[in-house]
């Protein structure tokens, strides 16, 4: 995860462009405000805001008409709104060195799988997981023989077919990957409950 | 960006898991080993064997064929194994976060473009902004007419044809969006060598 080695410094100004960008088009605003805007706290806010000022991106001004609120107005100078834009640029080399790795991990995963002796899986969870996961291994020996997902509607999921609850046991696939991501343990335990044996059972790692 | 609220425990949880992985899978290793492959410094390897070691994901002991070394000799215990499982679905959930929040970006970014009277701009670089963009823009008002990439070697990409910098002046486009992230100010550099007017080239922002 060589990855981690420029998470410091992006982080930083993750919270910079967050600012930044709350700052943007209001007219003016309060340091609670932005933290609800950004998802900083007000601390940080406070760090960040002296970051930009010391850095000349933005300028402000205290709003006398409301002295009980301390509005705020704050303006992004030129120096800012450049600024703002190189973040966002590096706020997309960030996410698509993290989606690379993602990417990596998957297919990591796959192989293992593959080593394992398994040539069909299929895949517990209807999600941006499984539809990266049926990209991988579009070109590899082992296939995605469908998909489970209770609560999914459709009949496919891009391109591969919904496994019906009540065909689990009928269906032909050797291995189950748990694609959910938002509670992979609640998957695993209603595959079990549903007759599942666990040593088919399959997690990403 | 409400993804920042939860970015401190995410980047401990990364540090534990990216620790986890190249601990997997050795015999022995050393601290200096571990900073390497995973790209933590030292005192936050150091820090993260010990949140392992209080967790109970790991075990270790010293090697005594090396006193020198200070090598250690790592497992993963089947906590630390069911762990670096959980710890992965929450890498994978950070990072699909971070995908969407990208592409909020990018149509926020499609959006004010359109709004600004553009009917059809131009990419310049072949990058996975240029190919996520395509994908934006597919039902959208506003057209991709083509990709200028000088150090590009094919005649399109993902299905949008590649400009030949000679008929860079030629080619009907209104405004030249910079989709190179490496270094964007190098491309709006070789675009105004090229030429083109400045109010014509656009920054993502």
């Amino acid at each position: 995860m060589e990855i981690l080695k420029k998470q410091s410094s992006t982080r930083e100004n993750l919270g910079l462009l967050a600012v930044l960008e709350a700052l943007e088009g209001q007219e003016q605003t309060t340091q609670r405000e932005l933290a609800q805007a950004t998802g900083l706290n007000l601390k940080k806010v406070n760090y960040t805001l002296q970051k930009l000022l010391e850095k000349g991106y933005v300028k402000f001004q205290r709003v006398r008409q409301n002295p009980d609120k301390r509005n705020y107005l704050y303006i992004l100078t030129p120096a800012g709104i450049k600024a703002k834009s190189q973040l966002t640029y590096g706020f997309l080399k960030f996410t698509l060195d993290f989606y690379t790795r993602m990417e990596d991990k998957l297919l990591s995963c796959v192989k293992e799988i593959e080593s394992s002796g398994v040539d069909r899986i299929a895949l517990y969870g209807a999600s941006d997981v499984a539809r990266i996961l049926l990209g991988i291994v579009a070109d590899r020996a082992v296939k995605v023989v469908g998909v489970v997902d209770p609560g999914y509607a459709g009949r496919e999921y891009h391109g591969c077919p919904i496994i019906p609850v009540e065909d689990l046991s009928t269906w032909s696939w050797d291995a189950m990957l748990i694609t959910s991501i938002d509670d992979p343990d609640v998957g695993e335990a209603w595959l079990l409950g549903e007759g599942v044996s666990s040593d088919r059972i399959r997690k990403l790692s």
